[in-house]
This record gives C-alpha cells, sequence and structure tokens, in this order.
C-alpha cells in the first residue's frame, strides 16, 4: 500500500504535475527512515530533473529537509543573525575574511561551512590549515565563541538535514545533480536548519563554477531566493565571477596568508572589492546600516583600521587557533617542491581559467581526489598575473607549491593550459554580475 | 569505476544523446548480475520515459534482453515457425482459436503465454481450465508436441529474459511502464528469446487495452514491427478493437467452450472475424498461402470442417489435458452462484465497456487480484448483448457466474456501470483497425 502511494507520486511528477504537502513530507520522511527504496526515490529525482518543482514544491520541499533532522536554535544569540553561503569557486576565500569583517560592524554570524568539492576549496579546510583550529565545536562551544566574538566558522553537524545528505547521494550516482528547484531546496534547507534569520548567497558563475552560465546562475539565485521568501528568511543573492580565480591565492595555508593580508586592507583588489560588496550586504541584512552605500563605508573601514583582522584574530583563538600565525604568516609551512610557471610570449592575459587551476591545486595536494583523503595544507597556487593582466616573455605567471615532486608535472601543465596570453587587453569583466532580493 | 561508466550513461541519456551497443550491453548484463544497483537502473529507465530511444538502440536492447537468459532453438522443428503476441484484453480468447486453426492450415506454432494482468485475461490461466492440461512443458515435451501435432501453448519459462523480468518488475514500482521503447523491447526480448521465424502481434486499442487510443497503438505496433524488421525476424501486427469485449465469454471455462464452439464454425460473428483474419495472417507469414485473400478463405475451411477443432483436441490431449471436455463442454463447472444483469430500459447499446467488464471477471474470481492468488476456473461473465445490439427493457444483458456469493454484489455494480443503453444505434466500430508491416 505504501509502495503502491510512491509509485503514484512517481507517476504524479512524471506526468509533470505538483506534488501535494502531503506527497512531499511523505517521501522526504521515507527517505530518511527508508521505507521508500532508493531505487524509487532516484526515479522520482529524475522525473523532477525533467519537470522541475513550482514554487510551492520547492519551499515544501526546503522546508520538509531541514525538519527531517535537528535545527540550531540561534535565537538566545539575541540581534538579528545572518548567514551566507557561497555555491563554491577557485580561490574563493571571501568567508573568511567577510564573517570577521561584517561581525567586526556588529552582525553576529553563527556559520557552518563545507569541506572542497571536485575542483573548488572548502572554508572548513582553510581554517584547518592554521594549527589548532577546531571546526568541530559542539553546539554548547559553538554558541559561545559567537556569543563572545560575535562569529563562528564550524564544520557542518552530521544530524543537520538527513534527508538532503541521504537525496543527494543519490543524486551524485544517478545524474541527477543537476536541476535548479533540487540544488536550490538542497543549499537552502541547510541554511534554514542552520538557524539563521538572514541568508546572503554568493551564486558564483563562469568557468571556474558550478553553474558556467549567467542565465544559469540567475536561475538558481532567483529560485533560492524566492524559497528564503516563502519560508520567512530575509535572502539576498549576489552573482558573481568565477571565470577566473578570485584574489592570487590558490590552496589552503596560502588562502589564509591572504586573507589576513585582505582583513589588513592590503588584499588584492579584485578579493578586496569583492568582499566590500559581500560584506556590506550582511552588514545591511544585520540590520546594522541603512543602505548597501553606508555599509560598504563601515566595512573598508574595519579593513582599514584593523577591527576585521582583530575580528578574525579572537575568533580564531576562540576556536582554539594559534592565532601567532596570523600575525606573522611567514610560520605557516607552504610546500616545499615549487615550480614557477612563465610566460612564453610577452602579451595581456586574456583568460586565467579558474577550473584548470583549481583542479591543478586539487592535483598539487591542495584538495581531495577521493573522500576522506588527507590534505596537503602547504600545497597550491600563488597566482603573479590574472586575467586582464600585462606579462612579458619569461614573467612568472604561477608559483606552484606541493610536497611531492611527482605531483608536479601534470599541475604545471594544467596550469600551462590554463593561462593564455594575446596582443589585446581583453574586456574588463565586472566582479558582482547582478543583486537579486 | 563501474559506478562513474553507469552515472555517465544515465546522464548521456538525460541529455538526451543514444546510448552505444556497448552501453546497452554493460546495462543488461549489469541488471541481470547485479552489479548495477537498482536506484541507477530506475533512474535511466525514468530518463528513457522522457528522452525515448532511437530505433538502433531499441532494436539492440530488444536484442541484448533477448541473450540475457535462455534461447530457444526451434530449428529442429524444420519449416517456418510463427509466434504471436496479444497487448492483452477482455474476452481476447483468440490464441486459442489461431493457434489450432493455422496450425490445422500448416503453420507450425511453438507459443510461449502469460499469465491475466490486470483486467485482462491470460491464455495460460484459460487453458488450465482444462482438467488435466500441463503449461510447464520440458523443453523437450514442448517440441515434442509441435513436432506431433504442429502446435503447442505453454506457460513462460523461468529462464527467458532475465534482464527484462529484472527491469520489467523495477518499472512497474517506478511508474516507469508507460514508455514505448521500453513496452516494445520487453515484448519482442520474449518472443525473440521463444525462437519463432515470424511474429504476429495483436495490438489492441480502446478502453479495455493498456493502449487506449489508436495512435497510441500504431507507435508501439511500428515501434515493435521495426525492432522485428532490426533483428530479421518478419513481423506483422494488426491493431484490433478492445472498447467492448471480444465475443460474449469472459472468464476461463467459459472463454474454452466459446473456443470451441469458434474452432467449429459456430462462434460469435465478431470473434471469429478478428480470429480468422489474425490466423490468415499467420498462415501468409508461415508461408502456408500466397496472399491474405487465399488464407482468409482456408482459415474458414478449417473452422467449417472441423479441421482446426480437431487440432485443438490432438493439440491438448498432447498436453495431458482432458479432451472429454472440449466434445462435451457442458462438462465444465461453471460457477453455481449466478446471477443476470437485465436492461432497465430499451434500446441500442452504445457502451459495453470492456475494462470495466473485464474488472467484474476478475472480482468474481476469474482473475488475480494480488499475485499467486487462485482462479476460480468456473467464475465469469457471459455477455448476451454487446455494443450495438438492441435491447428490451428487462431483457438479460449479461449472466454473472461465480461460486462465492460475498464477491457478486460489487460485480454486478460494474457491469451495470459498464453498459449503457441509447435511442441511437451506435457507429460501427471496425474490428481490424490497421495492419502494420
Amino acid at each position: 500500500m505504501l509502495d503502491l502511494h510512491t509509485t503514484d507520486i512517481i507517476r504524479k511528477k512524471r506526468l509533470g504535475e505538483a506534488l501535494t504537502d502531503g506527497e512531499i513530507d511523505f517521501v522526504v520522511s521515507g527517505a530518511v527512515d527508508g521505507s521508500i527504496p532508493d531505487y524509487q526515490l532516484s526515479a522520482l529525482l529524475m522525473a523532477i530533473c525533467f519537470q522541475g518543482m513550482t514554487a510551492r514544491e520547492t519551499a515544501k520541499l526546503t522546508l520538509s529537509m531541514a525538519a527531517s533532522g535537528e535545527t540550531v536554535d540561534l535565537s538566545a544569540l539575541g540581534g538579528v543573525t545572518v548567514d551566507k553561503h557561497s555555491t563554491g569557486g577557485v580561490g574563493d576565500k571571501t568567508s573568511l575574511v567577510i564573517v570577521p569583517a561584517a561581525a567586526a560592524c556588529g552582525v553576529k554570524i553563527a556559520k557552518m561551512s563545507g569541506r572542497g568539492l571536485g575542483h573548488t576549496g572548502g572554508t572548513v579546510d582553510k581554517l584547518e590549515s592554521i594549527p589548532g583550529t577546531r571546526t568541530d565545536l559542539s553546539r554548547e562551544e559553538f554558541l559561545e565563541v559567537v556569543r563572545k566574538t560575535g562569529c563562528a566558522v564550524i564544520g557542518q553537524s552530521g544530524d543537520l538535514c538527513p534527508a538532503d545528505k541521504k537525496l543527494y547521494a543519490l543524486r551524485d550516482v544517478t545524474a541527477t545533480v543537476e536541476s535548479v528547484p533540487l540544488i536550490a531546496s538542497s543549499i537552502m534547507s541547510k541554511k534554514i536548519a542552520a538557524g539563521s534569520d538572514c541568508i546572503l548567497l554568493d551564486v558564483k558563475t563562469g568557468g571556474g563554477a558550478f553553474m558556467k552560465t549567467l542565465p544559469e546562475a540567475e536561475t538558481l539565485a532567483r529560485e533560492m531566493v524566492r524559497i528564503g521568501k516563502n519560508v520567512g528568511r530575509r535572502t539576498v543573492a549576489l552573482i558573481t565571477d568565477m571565470d577566473r580565480p578570485l584574489g592570487r591565492a590558490v590552496g589552503n595555508a596560502l588562502e589564509i596568508i591572504e586573507v589576513c593580508e585582505t582583513l589588513q586592507g592590503r588584499g588584492p583588489a579584485d578579493l578586496t572589492a569583492e568582499c566590500v560588496e559581500l560584506a556590506a550586504n550582511m552588514v545591511v541584512l544585520g540590520g546594522r546600516a541603512s543602505g548597501v552605500e553606508a555599509a560598504r563605508e563601515t566595512v573598508r573601514q574595519a579593513l582599514q583600521n584593523g577591527a576585521a583582522f582583530e575580528k578574525f584574530c579572537e575568533m580564531i583563538a576562540a576556536q582554539g587557533g594559534d592565532v601567532s600565525y596570523l600575525r606573522e604568516p611567514g610560520k605557516f609551512a607552504l610546500g616545499a617542491v615549487r615550480k614557477t610557471v612563465e610566460a612564453p610570449i610577452p602579451g595581456f592575459v586574456t583568460r586565467a581559467a579558474a577550473e584548470e587551476i583549481g583542479l591543478a591545486s586539487v592535483g598539487l595536494g591542495a584538495g581531495r581526489e577521493t573522500v576522506g583523503e588527507a590534505i596537503d595544507f602547504g600545497a597550491g597556487i600563488l597566482l603573479h598575473k590574472n586575467r586582464g593582466d600585462y606579462v612579458e616573455a619569461g614573467e612568472p605567471l604561477a608559483t606552484l607549491f606541493t610536497s611531492e615532486r611527482k605531483r608536479l608535472d601534470a599541475a604545471e601543465e594544467r596550469v600551462r593550459t590554463a593561462f593564455r596570453i594575446g596582443p589585446e587587453k581583453p574586456a574588463e569583466q565586472p566582479l558582482i554580475l547582478a543583486r537579486i532580493e
């Protein structure tokens, strides 16, 4: 009888009809308790890939998945809490800049982050490259750090959104990942379970992002903002460029060094500009500025006057990290095996392909090629040139860091392929492509 | 690595690309040996429902499924062997008329049949209502009966097409049954494994059929004929009406009695006409007539002169059945609990809905409501009127037979609902709607 019910739900979706709230709850609870077998779930997921879901269905799926496990109650923190999610990029260390920067402006942030996925890095991995830093705080420790310092960033707890965990694992092996309502509900269910009042989304687009084109990114961003609205969480999305790496550093310790520089107002222009924009939106969402323009100014000041950097040090210290590494970045043990890739001809860098550079960094040991693999925190790539820069023949384009010589050749080849040099300066590509709320 | 391969195949189909022969073999063998998990198979089946398959893919899937288990070698029989398949209907006893009729005209027929499914009856169940008849002959016994009498009808062997068995079971619980290439390859793989040189398909359409509309039936028929051609089996399809029951008898023993009458030239006009057409096409396929018109005449003679009936008796005797039941049909124990449904008003029967009547017959005990249930061979419905007939108020429309009084009320209600009576004679509906080869 139960089985028949599931078959009817699959058929309904296959024929393009919308599922009722009750049917969605039935599917989500059946996925968690195992009463719906995987072969029925995967058939339904494939039907959703083809037929999509209405706004109501997507919002309901999100809430139902968010309620499928533990949820975090941040109300004890008082005030407005703001969360942030990035769809993932190469050299995307913005979270570690904007969380302390916005916290320095008075916003409360209790953030759960992920690990590296595919060619992209993960905030939790980056944090763990600072010796001593704990990302597995208990719920009580987590809230205590936020209470004390205004912010905390930890890994996602195992009990959050078990339905999403189940469905995501199934999507991964049944080629049903690429569906806007499924991606949107997966991301938003975790953010909703994580308890913040407001959500800032950084949807990346371009060659180094999972959403390759602007229309795809816009569709996903609109869907997530719509879900946020439908479930009563104030949500804003920025669509940002990820055709080329963000900043100059790719790899965990290398990126932490760049984060420290940026938090002290000495970061690369592109990274700084994008962080100011993202942090300003968090400040507005957190009710700490009257408008985005005023918020930008407040954030810039926090970067210039050291408040943002001090906030980062406070947070890391509270999470058990050794802050001396932040104050003296020379202490980080970067990969001893190094290789500099030079420009073969003079000209403008017309392409610095983020995905290729991200894969090269993973190949050097900065990411995982199989689940659970250890990471070489000192591995990665330092870019000397990025898209739009002029370079002389023989001038360094990038330096590769690793601790295993055998990893070098393939990565070097990838980095060479990633760069293209031409006679004309490429058109300026804006960093922030759209803002959706 | 294996897993990755399957995901790529699913993605390819999801994006609407055609699978290679190697990929189809990989899926079919993975389904049989269990190396591809059900959740990946069901995702692929759902993607096929949406994206379809090319003629080459469908033919390859058919051959690959046919080769997945035992195949029957009929070459020792000599001459041209002809098989027949019906997509299933209500009162559809044509196989038991046309197999002996065509065999009486010299065609060799080694046929495997199925059991009742849903509201439709099954040839194997009908045969078993003749006391003693064995439908589980060994391969050697089966061929021996054909060698001796020219024809045999048994149940499908357990080792035939295990890939189809696996995929069909999965389709049934994942709402992926209704896909033309999947239905067509499922039917044709079994026919090809069963070994006959030629295949006659009876594709039923209308309210009592699985294909409700003529275009749907035509699409399926064309697909199956195309598969037959692509794999070198001469295949002809007739599309026949199944809006109303065929003949007057619905239910196992009742249908055998009607088969015996029809084989002796005394059957209802509609059933006789359809059987002549089907059998004539088998005679042509079997090379025993120069054209369909000549074949029709040969078949009519076999029905008139008793040769078809004697062939049926020979076959049943060879399969262990008690032929005295065929010669004296009064010996059949029909359900003792009977009820006649009468016309409430005078007029023409404008509707005698086959599906409703089929379900009523199942409800009386003539079919199975759950797998493996025992059948009441004496249960069923005898129609006194069918679509187009004139009826006076109070005149009998149908008599219901069962052995359990509690089954009567619901069935009676269904039969009443199935009939509609109006003032105008409905337009004549041809029995044979199309012939496709």
